[in-house]
């Protein structure tokens, strides 16, 4: 059963991480009343007492997603928390309690583990969060880190992905491909030091993009300023695995087709310079980078002019039809291209 | 920094999983009226609405926790369910949702994942629980496993580990040792199968160990007799780790000594013969083996008349004195063995 070698079995590639979750537990059947929303969204919806409680985890795989020659524990540890945090955010809700538990090799000294907790601590106190548990075990390779993340809000208040309505206008907060950019920078440097470890890399030029992919935080301010504006998005999902992703669960989830344009995607100017650089397409970074943890939500056209001028905000497109296609209108020309989760490639090739 | 070579660092195994997270965590202030209790108990408790939310996490590691050579992928979906929901149960609590991350190896096809996840669901059908929420990753070997459990009870129904007074009784459900021989039993038909693939393990007499080490339940019965017998218990933990490190919990956490009788320590028949067979003291099995899943719990001695004779409840001794050493009374002697959690080697040399 374990062994991948019978042809009947099926590699876990096929289905690809959304396509796996799907399958495994789209037969699941709610027994609880106090279970307002389950899978599917940034964060389950419990109904436990006045407030609702959002509650989500994520896992953090070394090897997978870090890789600790150019990661330090402390960054490591915030990063850990603010993944979660995001996912809070994204379901317009306020974090309060997080549980985090730690598999570590014996090879780690408890040094390195108080680094990741120190990193850890100061995310709980910058964002005002209790970290109330956990479990702390062994691994047999590597360090892995799984946080849940609790939160509430009114009923009212609770955005899920699912509410896009027709016509409503796409935005983004801040800008995007930075992380993925610094990750690119990064790698380079450490390979640079694998050959010649008496270089000393300077990664001044890259400050920004470098902190973006090591120290990202999550879009707190946002929440509130929607709420200062009075601005409540129709739906609404944190910026993971790229623009191009999560455009596609917000449009499945909504069942409307969503259009985004090319020029209004928010670049730093250091993503353009450095994806010139890379030799990448910038916007291809905005749209496959991920890990930015931006907010990504529609509005109604009427809250518009609340929105209109921010310098955190940009309206990057809109929905369109039910059942329609999701497309990137391409700058100066007619050209659409279409979106697509494994995109990276095929957009690369237009 | 990561590398355990340099002197001056302080290796893992120092410290102990429960110093670990001492050290690691002692300094966490709570910022959060919301936070009830942080670290420290079976489960945190949040006060979220009109009853108190409790919620706790568990990580389970291939080659640590758990061995998929004589491990069914359908158990052991099962088992890290119930790990969680006990920990629920030992704050007196109903447990209502799970969240579930996974970090998997390509190694592993999609049907083994199925396993994995049809074992989790009949866990939560079986425990009227939803699965709401979690995260699938890569792993670069193995498989990982992390729970979350949700709960809610009444605010003053809640029972924390600290709350023993003097000469309260110690009470265990169940019984004892199971779950340790169990997997004795298992280890050693795996070696035999690893020298002769070809002989067929006859397990029939092991079924009550091989069960209780690959199938345990979670006491929400225990839960539920106490409710009806109306008796609420002082204090209360689920055992895990084995009998004599809970009890040093309970004592460190109250700050009263515990005496417990050997004679009391309730053992199933097959425990005690299949000991025998392995040369190991039964008792010793039930002290240190861990992973029976039974509550242990103190009750005031007035509850007493309550629960005597209540076939799956067993007084197995009592507080003493504040400040107080914890102490196992030998049966047929005046002899007293201190607990201890390290005490594998310290009793057996007695």
């Amino acid at each position: 059963m374990l062994d991948d070698k019978q042809p009947q079995l099926t590699s876990l590639d096929k289905l690809g991480e959304f396509g796996l979750i799907d399958h495994l537990t789209n037969s699941i059947e709610i027994q609880n009343d106090t279970t307002e929303k389950g899978i599917g969204d940034d964060a389950a919806v419990l109904n436990l007492g006045e407030l609702e409680t959002v509650v989500t985890t994520d896992m953090l795989v070394e090897g997978v997603h870090f890789n600790l020659a150019y990661v330090p524990l402390k960054h490591l540890g915030y990063k850990s928390v603010m993944v979660n945090l995001s996912d809070v955010y994204a379901m317009n809700a306020v974090p309060s309690q997080i549980l985090v538990s730690i598999a570590v090799s014996s090879r780690f000294p408890v040094e390195a583990l108080e680094e990741l907790y120190e990193g850890i601590k100061i995310a709980c106190k910058n964002y005002k969060v209790d970290l109330v548990g956990g479990d702390t075990t062994s691994s047999t390779s590597g360090l892995i880190i799984s946080i849940t993340a609790i939160g509430t809000a009114k009923k009212q208040e609770i955005v899920y992905r699912d509410g896009a309505n027709e016509n409503d206008l796409l935005v983004v907060s801040g800008d995007l491909g930075g992380a993925y950019l610094g990750l690119q920078v990064l790698e380079r440097e450490n390979e640079v030091f694998k050959v010649n470890p008496n270089v000393q890399p300077d990664l001044a030029q890259y400050d920004y993009l470098v902190g973006r992919q090591l120290k990202p935080e999550a879009r707190k301010d946002i929440v509130q300023l929607l709420k200062d504006l009075e601005v409540k998005p129709t739906s609404m999902i944190d910026i993971s695995d790229g623009l191009s992703s999560e455009i596609l669960h917000l449009s499945k989830q909504s069942g409307y087709g969503f259009k985004i344009y090319e020029e209004k995607i928010p670049l730093d100017p250091s993503v353009i310079k450095t994806a010139e650089e890379f030799s990448i397409n910038p916007v291809t970074c905005a749209l496959n980078g991920g890990e930015d943890y931006e907010l990504l939500f529609t509005i109604s056209q009427e809250d518009y002019p609340k929105i209109k001028g921010n310098p955190n905000l940009t309206v990057i497109g809109h929905t369109t039809e039910q059942n329609a296609e999701n497309y990137l209108m391409l700058q100066g020309s007619e050209s659409a291209v279409p979106l697509s989760a494994q995109g990276w490639n095929s957009f690369e090739g237009e």
